[in-house]
């Protein structure tokens, strides 16, 4: 059983190990045999280039590309990713975070799959399951605008959609995004991400903000959508890198 | 041999079992152990408050989840929703129908995939292919403000697209839509669901209005919005219940 | 080892053997039992009139489907549609050049998934891996307006992304659309598809002007619309469509 206290899990966020660094890829062999200019990209422009960019940590590298494959429901690479970010730094319960915030913002089925090939990755490292069964012993803050949101919620959408508004104010926002399992920063990071990763991009903008107001920074956000580029592709990272263009000073 | 005619149609649609509940849920063990927050959201959220809402009716519900999950190509939770909508009224004529329809709406790969697994979950519960073989007494009426869509398609789509605005009018319209297997109601129902599962809340508005017009109400619509947030995500849910907003009076 | 010349490839491009003809569909059995309608659509609709329309080759029908299912990451239909391509004209080398240029427009999960298909297909049919194994004796040249393009790039992403910047002009274009494994056209062509398949018809104008630069006419983008609905779906193929009318004459 883990206790999850907010300054704890403040202090986590972003840190790579110090001894992490980007593992050398071989590209599959299908890939090798028939698509060689792939490989090669693969190995020299996206490990070899992307991933080593300093602009962003590998452990934040590692949480953009899990919840990008959770949002587009690919678990086939995200078993190897799980892997890679538990040794880049990403704790199984935020792994369990960025999968249970994502059942929210890109539908339950992305999230069932996703977290049986988690749990099945966190079995074969001998995580024990006791960890990942959590307590709170206080809740996230929201910031100090939220009640504005709140009333906007529900007085444009209460009309047309109660039960929408109903969740979206009582569950969504008072419960899921005040949980500890992931520091606020990183549940904007989620956010941000998956809005990206599923072209919801006429959304971004409220989250970039508040992404903004949770300390993630304008630079690391524009290399999220250079990194997002390689795994959900080129159109969806331009509106999300367009997005943050359109952000107010 | 099932012989379709629109008055049986008409009168099968939104019935709902009388003796019909919500089935308990027991989340995956792998949810359980890895992610028991999204278990508990899944049992005491998704199950225990939003399907016993009863704005919508359960036989309704399992048609808009069915409709999601085949329009997001998800046939792994599919294959249970198929079978908790057999017990809440969705007929197999109309399974198979949703899935027809969304052929057209969501691509041919979808719907493939997602007969492969209705024709399981048939065979298993021993429901005999000859009623799935269906002559249709009568054809389904088109709104009389349909001949002004026509045209529409003609003259903006025709120069375009000679092929699209052909199999749009001859096809879809003409024999898609007229077809029994669905009432016009559960068709506008499916087309709705379809488009906003999908992100294309830009077309929404003409659907909306047609499903009005076939006895669809904005309390309804706007109830799918918030069953819908569960299964598409939120993202999805806002921009399909921002278009009922949009709606004229 | 091939060796790859854009004069050869242009001339390559857009052939279909002569004795090519659409083979002759039988809709699987679970369709035929539990969706007779949809088989019927198959068979008489797709079949029996999409693909017969001359409006666009064989060739091009098959590039077209094959770019949306990789689009889509939907590998199940994807074998049967690489062997399909093969029949039709379309070479190992083009698909493989399909499936890496899908890589950045799409994402590198759905590129890793469909290359795994095609090296099945293409061992099956005994394609010698050593063909796919190319050395590019030229490059395809770039249109002479490139250069404002990436000096827009550089300008209006540069400060938002430095990354997203460098690699959309410095790979993306200096390299990956410089390669000779699918001709200008045929570049452009599986671009437009990716991009109405992928619901990002706010990004194809650029690319529906480069790609008749790049010899599409307009008559073929229509037509590639009419065929796209009934793999991407009837909405991504509306957008798609409106966007081409959009275009300035």
């Amino acid at each position: 059983m883990k206790y999850l206290s907010i300054a704890a899990a403040a202090a986590a966020a972003t840190s790579t190990p110090a001894s992490a660094q980007v593992v050398e890829v071989t590209p599959p062999e299908s890939m090798q045999r028939s698509a060689p200019a792939l490989a090669d990209y693969t190995k020299n422009t996206l490990f070899g280039d992307v991933w080593q960019r300093e602009e962003l940590s590998l452990r934040d590298r590692s949480f953009v590309t899990i919840t990008t494959l959770v949002a587009l429901g690919k678990t086939d690479p995200l078993r190897s990713h799980i892997n890679r970010g538990l040794d880049y730094g990403v704790t199984p319960v935020e792994i369990a975070g960025i999968i249970t915030h994502l059942a929210f913002y890109t539908g339950w089925p992305n999230a069932v799959g996703s977290i049986a090939v988690a749990d099945e990755v966190f079995a074969e490292r001998g995580i024990d399951a006791s960890e990942l069964q959590t307590i709170e012993t206080e809740r996230v803050a929201l910031p100090s605008d939220d009640d504005q949101r709140a009333q906007g919620v529900e007085q444009s959408m209460g009309p047309i959609s109660p039960a929408l508004a109903k969740y979206t104010n009582g569950v969504l926002f008072q419960d899921l995004w005040r949980r500890g399992d992931l520091s606020a920063r990183d549940r904007s990071l989620a956010t941000v991400v998956a809005l990206t990763a599923n072209g919801n991009a006429d959304q971004l903008g409220f989250h970039l903000q508040r992404g903004i107001q949770n300390g993630l920074t304008r630079d690391e956000l524009g290399e999220v959508m250079g990194h997002m580029a390689f795994y959900a592709g080129w159109p969806k990272a331009f509106s999300g890198a367009n997005a943050i263009g359109d952000l107010e000073d």
